[in-house]
């Protein structure tokens, strides 16, 4: 097997637990042969800004997917799912005082503060006619279409790079990564990762947070893989 | 002299020269036992993912001054600036094509790509009525107030932190550091700064870029002022 790029997670994946970077994860990033993309559940801008910080192109999946740039030079492109996140935000937010974080930079799905019961908000919504789902990042419980995820972020942006999305290993900690690992020709998770997550990956770390991916990149560099 | 926090600007200053971090710089700041305020000529979201992947509070000036916050939790506060700097931007696109960097996230100045004849700008500005500058951060032409700059910046975050200015000590590289180097009680210039900044510094390091932030840190460490 050889692979073209690399997607990964940030917060989790290459950070340590208090999401600063791992300083030996942005090393070995900045060692690596191939492309590597960000891909986050946070907005653009701060996709984008780590991006730079770690010394890459630009290219990010921010969003959980809705929002996509290829480089820096290039704006970045958003999905069209923000209404039917606000209408499911106005169902919810008669049953629960909800806090939305970074609604002025947020631009295809919601994110709330997690201080509000997310399974009787699952509940409730599935009873409703809103195509949206709930995921919970750790950091935030986001109202995200059920169209986009960072699998089809992921499909979206190999596309715009010339590339296929199995020809991309992803590296991820959590169950919005899960997509983006199916999407790609091979799929790590960290050890701090979620069961769901250690399921569809085809390798798992021993390591956990920045020192996983460490251990992942150089799982691919000793196979030759990349 | 003992100092109470540090503020410090971000490109040019705690990077490598193609603007990604320099990692024992990062290292560095991480160690240090005051707080550090990054401080910035870039937009909100960029400074405070800045603090975040570094490990800092949020305790951010960005847009020059422009927008303060003091934590992650608490929203940015914005000058009223952006209305005569609109003023100015019109004014000059009857002489040059201009192109605006991030209008969508820039509240309080306007950022413009380098690829006009500044001189010529400022000389045409002169004989018109805006209370405005021109200035070159190297990464963009900035149109902002008079008014506002990271001194004023270190003013207000100053005050939100129950610090005075100048029991910060300011490290920075370009001619929009000037104002804050002054209003700290210690200003800092690394190697590769302007003249401007060198001026205005009571001490310039020897090394450049991220190296010489932390040759700046360890002159502070090394005199026991921090």
């Amino acid at each position: 097997m050889k692979f073209k790029a690399i997607v990964v997670d940030i917060d989790g994946t290459i950070t340590c637990e208090k999401r600063e970077l791992h300083l030996k994860a942005v090393e070995k990033i900045r060692s690596l042969n191939v492309p590597v993309v960000l891909a986050t559940g946070n907005i653009l801008c701060y996709a984008r800004t780590a991006s730079k910080l770690i010394g890459l192109s630009g290219a990010v999946i921010a969003e959980n997917g809705g929002a996509v740039t290829v480089r820096y030079d290039v704006n970045g492109t958003f999905e069209e799912t923000i209404e039917e996140c606000e209408k499911a935000f106005d169902f919810l937010s008669e049953h629960f005082e909800l806090t939305k974080l970074d609604p002025f930079y947020r631009k295809t799905e919601i994110a709330l503060r997690r201080n509000f019961d997310l399974g009787r908000a699952r509940v409730l919504l599935k009873e409703q006619p809103f195509d949206v789902e709930l995921i919970d990042t750790k950091y935030a419980v986001h109202i995200k279409s059920r169209k986009i995820n960072k699998g089809t972020g992921l499909i979206k942006l190999a596309g715009l790079m010339d590339l296929k999305p199995e020809e991309f290993v992803a590296v991820g900690d959590s169950a919005n990564d899960v997509e983006m690992l199916e999407a790609a020709g091979f799929g790590i998770a960290v050890a701090n990762g979620d069961e769901e997550i250690k399921t569809v990956a085809d390798y798992v770390t021993e390591a956990t947070f920045g020192a996983g991916a460490v251990e992942a990149f150089e799982f691919l560099e000793s196979r030759g893989w990349i």
